[in-house]
């Protein structure tokens, strides 16, 4: 019977078949040891008869090969099992070394001569299970807004003007116009609200921001969410809550072996996330650490992390948002907090203080648009098709935005954001 | 009790709160009907009290409201039931009427007049049904793979090298270097072939095809899938008929609503998708229609219409497999019959006898990649670094790309693929 590697220990006396790739061969003493990876797992057949190993001789590493034997249970043998009486049938062989030795736990090289050979790279187990995490993250995302009554929609990447800056933009030739990258789906999502009222989307953005930082790449994965008839920020702190505990339920039931695998622990998301307003943030830094920050349009990756230990000390949180951040800080289209209109009616969430998520109430009225793009100093012209959404009837609306690849660094603790990333886009890097 | 308006049928006898839209207002005698609509549907309510529409007064319909009324069931209303004694708040006035009559069951305006308000268009009811449908087509797409083990993966949209041809493909300054839009993500799926085995992607393709047609934009949503060890293209569209009847299962149970609001019945997908080869399909055209092509490289859309109906009448399928497709034709990467080496491991899928899917068995020994790059003329350069999954071993695999968009337009029979997009880019449009 043909199996894949994870399901061996069901067939614990059977003759199996199994394919993949030559992942290791050991000799102890007179005992082979050949280690078959395929898309899910390894498993290990033994054999002390050099003749069973013929068909492997001159063939190096990650050739393709299938392997038939008989699955016996084993406590020393990785994954309590082994493959005896082995034999092999080479499907495509390798003659060269591979550039990695995906064979050993770590992989030792640096990061950019790792992100040179990605291709091969990705192949380590560890390295798998990093992007299983991520397609499990996906997938409780949508999960959690599916049962809530969101739409997933796809809005275009190609677009006539810039959303939030007209810095920090990829520039396009569209048939001999000028066009843009998007560096997020906000319009479209929001008008999308208009159309279903809760909405998801799940793809790439690009930033042209000429940074060179361990959290910083210049195209991801936006886990975009917009929905209406909401109170304030409050209410989309309330679905980010959701949202977040259903992502961390789903990893934790689906991929529980490739969070052992990475050592990693998954957060409780508490029931009610702690949070604080910017200015009594400012306040405490001030108090616990004697640093004066208030004044500040914004927090630096030191605030967010005394403001992380914080949370962790006083509410056993990894979990913090931060509201009401200063409106010289935040897009054009963010509501102010009617109150307080220097504040506006956003939040930050700080996942392990690091800031994992954007989001807050956006600006409903026609009227306030038209304000707030002469207040910043914008043209109308570029803008005017998107505001027929608001033109024509809007409710109080917001959203939020996680990216994907901060997420699984933050809950694996990667140390830089390319290494959540397959092929990851930066500065100096556009292949592989 | 706060409802969605398709939840109403749920609360007959009870007083409940929907809020929405201000989708339509009749008076009829003495009688006033104002129709509400949420992001899932529409409810009436129903009065002969002028006070109640108090609130109403000078608003244009798109107005954002909340209504109060006492769900009562009535055969003769909409959906079968009305709410009685409304009372009306308004959340977001409108005083412009909207610039397409929503209300009504059709849009008669010229496309491109729809197009420039895709903003407002998009909230028709039967427009959001489209959409919901490609929602269901995704769901339906994932779950049908994930239960096949499949993996998701997001590969880089930003790319240093063109995949299928250096022509079509938009340029990009990354940088201050030239870099280019994804045409598919072809090369990427295939290495994490190498990784994952089975992997899909939805994400967005931009071709810089300067098309004109009713069948053609410049920016869609690709349904991507690739996989390894397989026997060759049979293999391959084995699956496909899996993921087809998968996905319009999911948008069965998912969507009848939607589905019935459309007019659109879902097709049988046969057990065994009918096939035929290339040039058989050439000499059929020739003995039905007279027609002689054999010869040309391709099939024209009026041989796949012909085939079509072909399969229609002789198979009562509105599913044709042709097989065998022209090597010329074929992208480097596919790979050739071996007993007709002219003639290639690929398949088209003709859906009502229009191009669906495209796939095929790849190349997988670096070898044959090293000799049709020659072949084709391409320099190896810009390619070296992903030809390390070939280069490491690569089993026989391969793979398909539904176009999301063409998937529902030839479902609900749309007659352009512009209205199935949500804001679609083509050569004259890039916004809204």
């Amino acid at each position: 019977m043909e199996i894949r590697t994870v399901e061996a220990s069901e067939h614990i006396g059977e003759e199996v078949g199994v394919h993949g790739w030559l992942h290791n061969v050991r000799r102890l003493g007179g005992v082979t040891f050949v280690v078959v990876r395929d898309g899910w797992g390894t498993v290990q057949a033994v054999t002390e008869n050099d003749a069973d190993l013929a068909p492997l001789a001159g063939l190096a590493l990650e050739s393709v090969v299938r392997l038939r034997g008989r699955v016996m249970a084993n406590p020393q043998a990785p994954g309590g099992l082994e493959l005896l009486s082995p034999s092999f049938e080479v499907i495509t062989p390798v003659t060269e070394a591979p550039p990695l030795p995906l064979h050993k736990r770590q992989l030792n090289a640096a990061l950019p001569t790792l992100l040179d050979h990605a291709v091969v790279l990705n192949r380590h187990p560890a390295r798998r299970a990093v992007f299983r995490l991520s397609a499990g993250a996906m997938a409780g995302f949508r999960a959690t807004l599916n049962a809530r009554h969101f739409t997933e929609v796809q809005t275009p990447k190609i677009v006539a003007s810039a959303t939030e800056s007209g810095a920090n933009v990829f520039k396009l030739d569209y048939f001999g116009r000028p066009a843009f990258l998007a560096q997020s789906p906000q319009f479209y999502k929001q008008i999308m609200v208009g159309v279903l009222e809760r909405v998801y989307e799940v793809a790439p953005v690009f930033r042209a921001e000429p940074h060179d930082t361990i959290r910083h790449v210049n195209e991801y994965v936006s886990l975009d969410v917009e929905f209406g008839f909401i109170e304030d920020h409050f209410t989309v702190m309330r679905l980010l809550r959701e949202v977040i505990a259903g992502i961390f339920d789903y990893v934790g039931a689906a991929h529980a072996p490739d969070l052992a695998l990475l050592g990693a622990a998954l957060p409780a998301v508490p029931p009610d996330i702690p949070h604080i307003h910017f200015t009594d943030a400012q306040e405490l830094i001030l108090q616990l650490h004697g640093d004066d920050v208030r004044g500040e349009p914004d927090l630096s990756p030191q605030d967010e992390r005394r403001l992380g230990e914080w949370a962790r000390r006083e509410y056993d949180s990894d979990f913090l948002f931060v509201t009401g951040y200063p409106m010289v800080k935040r897009p054009f289209y963010t509501h102010a907090d009617p109150a307080r209109p220097d504040y506006s009616n956003s939040f930050d969430l700080l996942f392990r203080g690091t800031e994992l998520v954007t989001g807050g109430q956006r600006l409903h009225r026609y009227g306030d648009y038209l304000a707030a793009l002469e207040r910043a100093g914008y043209p109308l012209a570029p803008f005017e098709t998107y505001l027929e959404a608001f033109r024509y009837g809007m409710p109080p609306h917001g959203g939020f935005a996680i990216g994907l690849e901060r997420l699984v660094m933050q809950l694996l603790g990667l140390p830089n954001l390319r290494l959540a990333t397959l092929f990851p886009r930066d500065l100096n890097r556009v292949a592989p």
